[in-house]
């Protein structure tokens, strides 16, 4: 058998899976930003329906799924496999999903690399031969997100500026062994990077080396340029993170063209108070489902690489002294195998 | 490209990869039990030299890693992917032992079904034609866990009869495309199974009816019955969930053989006071990687069964009147291919 390696982090798939389905989920807030008409559902209601924020981010992946499996013609019980995490202590808000659909199931933790960690990790296992239809899902939700890692809401606490807004949204993907495209055609693996950044409020500094990283790797093993691509996403860097990711590359003499962030797609960032931008699982996941992959679709792009970017720490590493570990997975999409 | 797939959820795998390497660490109480002797290395020190006991459970780890890594004859940066999870909030342990080693890393969760889980992702890869060595880590920590499911050790809970112990216990796995064997012939990924059980002191009550689950979809999938194995070992059911389980399979009029748990394997039950025995991802990590795979070196086993059991809840879910979600994966092993 011939190996799928290439250089030192890449997987070329042999036959890259198709993507059969896509479907996206967002609040309130994502919904009245530049993005907001592209989605599969907005809803008003922080709650969707549920009576806790928790069962809502639940609620959110079920609705993603969804959207996505009857885009790809599938019911539910036609997955071999499904990937998904979220940003929840334990990844409740994946395990509670997967639980009313029944299907074979792999937890995630990724944070918000989840999107492309579940997208890579589908892709693999149907291009390895195992099965027909995969999927992957990833969400976050801002009241979930925000007691759990920094305040509760009701505190009222100050954000800094380099504060990101976890987005209330889910994106999920269905994949297919066979079909018309948009095609996985890569997976490049991130490595952890952490460069000593200590502060929670300031991810977009802690993940922008890790991209760098997965990114510089992704050239190098693919012999692909910036500008093979027709965009480039990193996942949720926001303004500081993108411009901090640009500056790493200007040192290296090369100029990252095409290039946007999800954190800075999803928002308004005059209008809507979110600081630095988008950050969460959910942002990368909804932006590539709500819009990229449309525009893959329509022949907007051709080729993309979607580079989800995700901090894995926790308030009680941070609180015993730890710094932020980052890590980006990148994903190419194209609409040629 | 022919399927891998065998009936509902087994993947069988083309080109079985090897097992070439596997290290089990472990702290006092696991060192006082019946197999003791027999782990890599026992640790009189819970914290492992460390300052904080999320610390020690990530330096465990890494020493796991460490062993397996030197039994295979390969340095960390052979490996073309790392899987691997634990039970802390946002899989901490995990995340700081990934960094020090500079690989491509796959974070997961999966509670105490992780090192199946990651065993037969890091299987999967490999036989999907992705890379030469793949590595396989889970581990817990009874002070990270019990502090953060249940209560903080300081408060001197009383532990209820259902209750079990979280093992202090790290196992890592290398596996190698090609090699001598032990083999991975066989991955059955479960679903979430949840009957209901809202009590986070019974365990082995919630992820019963997942491994039955599982269990009974292997045997259907690959026509082999309980005796085709020497022995199948489920993850952390303890006492009261062995019992449920065997009860299950009574139930349908076949009696499960050569089975045991590695929850009752890993303590004295009379002696150690651990109530219905062992849980947590380090105890079927450490019982796989201290025990079960020289068992097969040696030839005592031909074939094993391991099914890692895992309950996907998170106190705040129990606390809003949620169930706990059970999930269980098994992983075939066999001497020969």
């Amino acid at each position: 058998m011939c190996d799928k390696k290439l250089g030192s982090q890449t997987f070329a798939l042999a036959c890259p899976p198709s993507i059969a389905g896509w479907g996206s989920v967002v609040g309130k807030k994502e919904g009245d930003g530049p993005l907001g008409s592209q989605f599969d559902m907005v809803s008003q209601d922080s709650y969707f329906g549920e009576t806790t924020w928790e069962k809502a981010e639940s609620s959110m992946q079920r609705l993603a799924l969804s959207h996505a499996l009857e885009k790809a013609e599938q019911p539910a019980g036609a997955l071999d496999a499904l990937f998904g995490g979220d940003l929840n202590n334990q990844c409740i808000a994946t395990s509670y999903a997967a639980r009313s659909l029944n299907v074979p199931f792999f937890g995630l933790y990724g944070a918000c690399s989840t999107m492309a960690e579940s997208l890579g990790l589908a892709a693999l296992l149907l291009d390895g031969g195992f099965g027909s239809f995969a999927g992957a899902v990833a969400s976050s939700h801002f009241c979930t997100a925000e007691r759990q890692y920094r305040m509760p809401l009701e505190y009222g606490g100050q954000r800094t500026p380099t504060a990101q807004w976890t987005a209330t949204a889910s994106g999920a993907v269905i994949l297919a062994r066979n079909g018309p495209g948009p095609y996985i055609t890569h997976v490049t693996v991130g490595k952890i990077v952490d460069r000593g950044i200590k502060d929670a409020n300031n991810m977009g500094a802690a993940m922008a080396p890790a991209a760098y990283d997965t990114l510089k790797t992704h050239f190098a093993d693919t012999g692909r340029s910036s500008e093979f691509y027709d965009l480039i996403v990193t996942g949720d860097l926001g303004r500081l993170g993108k411009a901090l990711l640009e500056e790493l590359f200007r040192e290296d003499g090369m100029e990252l063209s095409n290039y946007n962030d999800c954190g800075l797609m999803l928002y308004d960032l005059e209008h809507q108070d979110v600081h630095c931008g988008g950050s969460g699982c959910g942002c990368s996941a909804s932006v590539l489902t709500g819009v990229l992959l449309d525009g893959l679709k329509s022949g907007q792009y051709q080729n993309i690489l979607f580079c989800a970017t995700g901090a894995l720490h926790s308030p009680t590493a941070l609180g015993q002294g730890e710094s932020v570990p980052g890590i980006c997975h990148a994903v190419a999409i194209s609409n040629t195998r």
